[in-house]
């Protein structure tokens, strides 16, 4: 698969999006914070824009109104013609493109950070597409920059046209994951370290776009693999739960025949598959409707490319 | 203020529900699990009912669709004629107290048992109208019991008249909160603890029933002075958040000073009480709607009198 080109410009246009998910607060104050004091968010070369992603859902502290905002920007739901009955998060996702799109446009932002978090012991994640270099660049700069806070990344490998976020929106961008914490709960230890997370983030670009360059490296990655669905009773209820041995184990190597569910029966159910796999968001509560216990990775080395610094634009003779 | 009689006969209809608050796991599925397998609840001198207290709003994984139903059980709300447009929780609080009540009758049960889960870190509490001598020996049993486990209780003194909860519906209740535990997510240790407790609950009845006498004794309880608000903007948002320092320290002295909330701009905001206070539901996600950070509460210790054994219904003669 090809790698998205990397930039050969500096980054003028930055958006840091919270609320995309409206009970997920770290984000949701954070950006309106920022929207009553945007100086935070200013840097010498470019300026970023922060963006509250679903006010309506925010406004009830609901994940979502009608649909998954987070799933809703494909090429499918942006060009939709609108209708009086569609879902709010359909009506958002096309204002979210216009503002800051559209889609695979040159006019489209440069980068866009979305901030969400988890119930589950997620610790630090950044979510990207592993084809996104300049994205792998800033994550990689925050590893080495916060050496003590495990900073992990989770990949994924789509082709453009089938990536369905809102960091896909823009021509680079991925999302921010912090957690534990629960929905509609702000610890102010998870605010302070995305707020931290972010001014990090957007020191990077800074320092890209002052012309450094950035040798290539190699990185540990989780990859996504799929879903583990809850066990389940014949009438749809739940049958079981995720086991206390694995509860609150996101990113341990967990091994065949490891125990993975209690059922309320009182046995054990035993993870089945052949070879050693890392589970993420374990109990995440955003994923019981989907009958998601958690998702399954695997984690490798990745080869990055160096990121060249720009090329200094010729001051034209005068 | 008088104590509640203590039991004169056996106690022979019990109760415990869970989903009050639909989005509190531990007892929507404890709930559901023995409507299908009853006999965990049956004792040699009892038998007990689970009952799902709040199924529409338990469906949506919502703590309520029109108002808590846990502060509808006071004899306005359960002696008011029915209107179509009344809060689903007020139609569902009357048809509860029709099965578990009346309320101040001899008609209503002996005992209910209300399952909670809270977001705070408080551990395993409960909570008690400190006028119910048996709810109180059911607690302390509990502490005896389980040396291992703090298991606080948090008293509150209304006279019958003025109680809300769904516990005030019978004769004698009380409710059990255990977290931390994220609204919408099942954690095995808190469901296993929940199942635990009540099994030693429903054993207390069957000791009672079977004529064992309690003595008196002494207790360390937490009483309710009132609630912390959340420093707020002149337009109405959130100005801080509760401060690291203070974040997961429930039950423990809170001193004059120190400091209970961090300001979005940066500086802290201190304790003004004049004497030491212990908080309680610190951040619990469902009082962010009413804008409260936290329960102040004193520590006491209060003496419970004895609670004579029962005397053995004499055999009619034949």
């Amino acid at each position: 698969m090809c790698s998205l080109p990397v930039p050969q410009e500096p980054l003028r246009r930055v958006v840091v999006t919270g609320g995309t998910h409206g009970n997920e607060m770290s984000g949701v104050y954070l950006a309106r914070h920022w929207l009553r004091t945007p100086a935070d968010l200013q840097r010498p070369s470019f300026s970023t824009v922060p963006v509250l992603a679903n006010p309506a859902a925010t406004a009830l502290c609901r994940r979502y109104i009608g649909r998954d905002l987070n799933r809703t920007f494909t090429n499918t739901f942006l060009t939709s013609r609108a209708t009086p009955d569609e879902p709010y998060e359909v009506t958002r996702a096309r204002e979210l493109n216009q503002l800051l799109g559209p889609k695979n446009s040159s006019q489209a932002f440069d980068f866009l950070l979305d901030l969400h978090n988890t119930t589950a012991n997620m610790g630090t994640c950044f979510i990207s597409n592993a084809t996104d270099i300049f994205a792998m660049h800033l994550c990689h700069h925050l590893q080495l920059k916060n050496p003590e806070l495990p900073t992990r990344v989770l990949v994924y490998r789509l082709p453009k046209e089938e990536t369905y976020s809102l960091d896909s929106v823009t021509k680079h961008g991925m999302s921010l994951e912090l957690g534990p914490q629960p929905q509609g709960v702000l610890r102010a230890d998870l605010f302070s370290r995305m707020r931290s997370l972010v001014s990090s983030s957007l020191d990077f670009i800074e320092l890209f776009n002052q012309g450094a360059a950035f040798p290539a490296f190699e990185m540990e990655v989780y990859r996504y693999l799929g879903c583990e669905d809850f066990p389940h009773t014949e009438d749809g209820d739940l049958a079981g739960m995720v086991h206390p041995q694995l509860q609150d184990r996101d990113f341990e190597p967990l091994q065949p025949g490891a125990p993975i569910f209690q059922m309320f029966s009182g046995e054990d159910m035993l993870y089945k598959g052949d070879s050693t796999m890392y589970p993420l968001f374990i109990n995440e509560a955003a994923y019981y409707e989907k009958n998601i216990a958690f998702i399954r990775s695997e984690k490798l080395m990745i080869s990055v490319p160096a990121l060249p610094g720009l090329t200094p634009t010729p001051t034209p003779l005068t």
